[in-house]
């Protein structure tokens, strides 16, 4: 007999996504594993037992103080995994947004001081207090919308120790605000000021002294690169995530958003765990994706707010037998914190299913985050789950704008706070 | 001296859009009337003081028992108007939507349960109690978003009794939730099941008994119509609308979603309040709204939704000097309430600066919906307003999912209730 400590009841629908192999592809991502007039047991922040309420009486017991909550017949599903977002920074970036209408292009945005060095400006002027309270309120409201995991990138620095500083701050945020981060060392963001002209230089720099030290101090689970003309090349990037590899790090990849370079063929023969925003990606790096087995992290909002002829290539990702994953890329550029709208997109413009969104947007996105059996609702699996006022599942895509009426990690309420 | 009941201090900004003609056009379109370090003083439901806050000592005296909050150095602008919805209506069409990814045809779609005329079905068997609940319940996630008008467009019952039945209940909606609502006649949303094949007896029953019913009960402000090839003929508008103008309600008309039908250029015949969608709307088409004054009310949401290469022509009708105003067009088929998610769309997809997008969800939509007066702060004006916490207004339209910490209407919080 289990002894739980939190137990949820009235839950019209939860999708459990308890059955299948972890990434989920093709037919197997609309597969959510429904069970319908459940209940939920919790017990030491885990889930204990879920099944049909009418079974729930000869499974569980309530430990002595235990808290009973109703979903009041609303629906339950895993916490969301946002598996890609730039939220450390500081300031923002809404002056661009008249220039860009006015038709500027990006060198004349970066020329009345914007663009990403702008970011970078700002946020190594920034006091840690003033960044862990700008990307905490973002946290928040990410939690408040449903997002119990989180990845974090680094790369607003472009330093070693503002680089380390970032770094070092997610742990503090974590705590602050009770949601999981998954830190990233993102230092090939962008060529910083001091290294104009010389790329190679910077890489040098950050595979022989940055990158061993984020190793050394254990201060990210991943190392990322910014592959796209202007930025990284491929030769560049390849230097850099065999040398993450080679410190123990998992890599990641920024690959083909705005042009085909070459980047989604890089992830695949290195066997990266992510390849992310890929709009230019061909059926060819379809293919060699899906033959690795490197999750498709895709970014709908961005696609959106970059260029009105794009789409992310979601349902073609998903045809091709490419694992998808969801993430928000909150940053200066495309500031956006909720979940369900990126849920929304993916299905509306990327033309996934509800169901298939769904799970990119949770096991998928807790896969291509490292963080195994989460984004799941299993006995055993932290207890990381939001409570919606609807009745099925698959309002979750369809609707824009879905904000879950409470949201749990590990058994711990987190909104509302 | 103003005796003040609620006084609002700490205002960072406060967009006003004080000065200048209603409706916005062209460059006006971006133009605030900001007032910064503010306070606004509110006596009897209505503005009575907007300045400096240090001028309100010499200007407002506080009323025994005045409220005092403070924005935080936030940020206050107009209530936004929501200019295009068709919230009455029972359940959801969340089923289609593996249909669509699939590729099924709207043909197939409703061949298997769907489309329009689902919801029609759906709405006609749902008794008043139920109309509320779930009308009652978007509306006043609207409002928590910053709506404090909204348009409602019957239109879901397609029968004399059952559109009736729905015009009545808008009063009801507005005093349950707080907010102002435009009740708008669309007995020509689509050819009701009983006319099929019969479009032309369906208008000759609605010019002839439904309209005359709605004008004579005096239930709607507006009479629009879809004018699209599958509903309604530009000849078939033409007929409905001309019966409405003689029966003194203003007109509206959903013109050029899909396809190029006639619909704008009818709208600028007519002179009518608004044309609505025009995402196929040709330049030719915006020089005649333009010369027309015809409100161009945009709804980049749906535009988004509807067809991966589409996008609401909002730049374009502002840069040929149409007044712009948008909607969310929340009904079954894009379920969207919030009103900052719309200006986050018609800023990154439809390319409006964030302050012409906030003139299109305020004076401008307003305008559209013959609420004159409303969308503006000035003295005199019902005290319809949000504010939110961060520092400046052009957060608005450059964040996609702003959601305010406030919201009042004629001077009483709505949300948080």
């Amino acid at each position: 007999m289990i002894r739980a400590d939190l137990l949820v009841t009235d839950v019209r629908e939860v999708a459990t996504l308890a059955r299948g192999a972890v990434p989920r592809t093709g037919a197997a991502m609309g597969e959510l594993s429904l069970v319908h007039d459940a209940a939920i047991a919790v017990a030491g922040g885990r889930i204990a037992w879920i099944g049909p309420a009418r079974h729930r009486g000869r499974a569980v017991r309530l430990a002595p103080g235990a808290a009973t909550v109703s979903a009041d017949a609303g629906v339950v599903v895993p916490g969301f995994v946002d598996a890609h977002t730039h939220v450390l920074f500081a300031g923002d970036r809404a002056f661009e947004l008249p220039l860009k209408v006015a038709g500027a292009s990006y060198p004349e945005i970066v020329r009345r001081g914007g663009g990403l060095l702008a970011t970078v400006r700002a946020t190594r002027a920034a006091p840690d207090r003033r960044l862990l309270r700008e990307a905490g309120a973002r946290l928040r409201r990410m939690a408040s919308g449903g997002s119990t995991a989180v990845e974090v990138k680094s790369g607003y620095a472009l330093d070693l120790p503002g680089e380390l500083r970032l770094l070092r701050l997610v742990p503090r945020l974590a705590r602050s605000v009770g949601v999981s981060l998954v830190p990233t060392f993102l230092g090939a963001h962008a060529v910083p000021e001091e290294y104009r002209g010389r790329a190679d230089a910077y890489v040098d720099r950050l595979v022989g002294h940055v990158l061993p030290s984020v190793a050394r101090e254990g201060l990210a689970r991943f190392c990322d690169v910014f592959c796209e003309p202007g930025f990284f090349t491929v030769r560049q990037s390849e230097r850099l995530l065999r040398a993450a590899l080679g410190l123990g790090l998992g890599i990641k990849i920024h690959a083909e958003e705005f042009v085909l370079s070459g980047g989604a063929r890089l992830a695949a023969r290195l066997r990266a765990t992510s390849a992310d925003h890929l709009v230019c990606a061909t059926a060819d790096d379809r293919r060699r994706l899906a033959a690795a087995g490197v999750t498709a992290v895709l970014l709908p909002v961005t696609a959106l707010a970059a260029s009105p002829r794009r789409r992310s290539p979601a349902r073609e990702m998903v045809d091709a037998g490419v694992p998808v994953a969801l993430g928000s890329d909150c940053s200066p550029n495309t500031w956006v914190e909720s979940m369900a709208l990126v849920l929304a997109l993916a299905v509306h413009a990327g033309r996934l299913s509800p169901a298939e969104a769904l799970s990119a947007a949770t096991v998928n996105a807790a896969h291509a985050s490292g963080l195994a059996g989460r984004g799941r609702l299993i006995p055993g699996a932290p207890a990381d789950f939001s409570v919606f006022s609807f009745g099925s599942v698959d309002q979750l895509g369809y609707r824009f704008d879905a904000v879950p009426v409470a949201v749990y990690r590990q058994g711990k309420r987190v909104s509302p706070s």
